[in-house]
């Protein structure tokens, strides 16, 4: 699960970064340390200050990269080929995806939001606002096209952007659903939620 | 919001209690003290340790008080009158609303599960199980009677489960959606989830 974290350099950072999502993920962010995480890397608190000057900067990073990915993902759904609807299940598949296999990054992502400085907290919503866009434009497309039948779209897109997200609260990687049986479960019931015809 | 304790007794357990919520919910249950509880509760430690040993029997105590009231309002939904549709929709309404309004006690209970000790963590999984069958059978009674038409009820139980729960995730009581507009939004989306022809 560290490919996630390549943009992430140099090395040393990187491992901090994967340290402190254990961290975070184990005891939540306000009960860790700068010196927990230091010492999972096996790196010296006066070692992690060169990559990160406070545990805040570390959790933007993490919120920062994992928003930045969940992001791309629903923006290369949105400019694929063929029908609104196709668009829309390979869009939820990929997100569900993401979200199951990077349960642990994405908790700490979901669950820390309001740990970040004023600034950072800026940054991210600006993100989140346009996951929002992305995946309202796909839906917005095929009621357009007269392909869906969406009373409330951006309530749709709420729901539709909840339901994914919250595959990384309960995804067990041990339980008997895999990642892709996840996506393409929720990928059928994202179409009769928008009242799309269901694809062969 | 303090209703919602109103079982717990004395006064002085359900102020600790109200007091630990608001604790676990800012700043994670690790990084809480029992000594920060009883400061919140205007108690000091030794008159919070009559009531609770630890820290632990107070998120069993916010854990089993919240799983219980919202098992309960499925129950009351499963044994409403009308059609499967009928109660589905009464369920799911209700059971958004819950987690809209308890937001923040919801949130302690969903993600602080991990910190339960293993007695109290298999209680809590019973509690769980009841509430996923509750929801299971009203979506099946709806399969038999010919009004759904739901592929795999198992996961679409799961996915309508998951869609509530989040709302205490997002939910922001300043907000536009009141918890009344998101529980209409959502019965209307399970429905189409599940193919039943829309009520009205």
């Amino acid at each position: 699960m560290a490919e996630q974290w390549d943009d992430v350099a140099p090395d040393a950072a990187r491992r901090l970064v994967i340290a402190a999502v254990q961290a975070f993920a184990e005891r939540g962010y306000h009960a860790t340390t700068t010196r927990d995480i230091a010492g999972r890397a096996g790196m010296s608190p006066a070692a992690l200050y060169i990559h990160y000057k406070t545990k805040e900067e570390l959790l933007f990073q993490i919120s920062s990269v994992g928003h930045r990915l969940s992001l791309g993902i629903l923006q290369d759904a949105a400019a694929g080929d063929g029908t609104p609807a196709d668009r829309l299940g390979t869009a939820v598949r990929s997100f569900v995806r993401w979200h199951a296999e990077r349960h642990t990054t994405a908790r700490v992502v979901q669950y820390e939001l309001g740990a970040l400085g004023e600034e950072h907290y800026a940054e991210i919503v600006g993100l989140r606002r346009e996951v929002d866009a992305t995946m309202r434009s796909i839906i917005q497309e095929g009621v357009d096209a007269g392909d869906f039948d969406v009373p409330d779209v951006a309530g749709t897109t709420l729901a539709v952007l909840s339901l994914c997200i919250d595959v990384a609260r309960w995804f067990n990687p041990e339980g008997r659903r895999t990642p892709d049986d996840v996506g393409r479960l929720y990928a059928d019931l994202v179409l009769r939620m928008v009242g799309a015809a269901p694809q062969g």
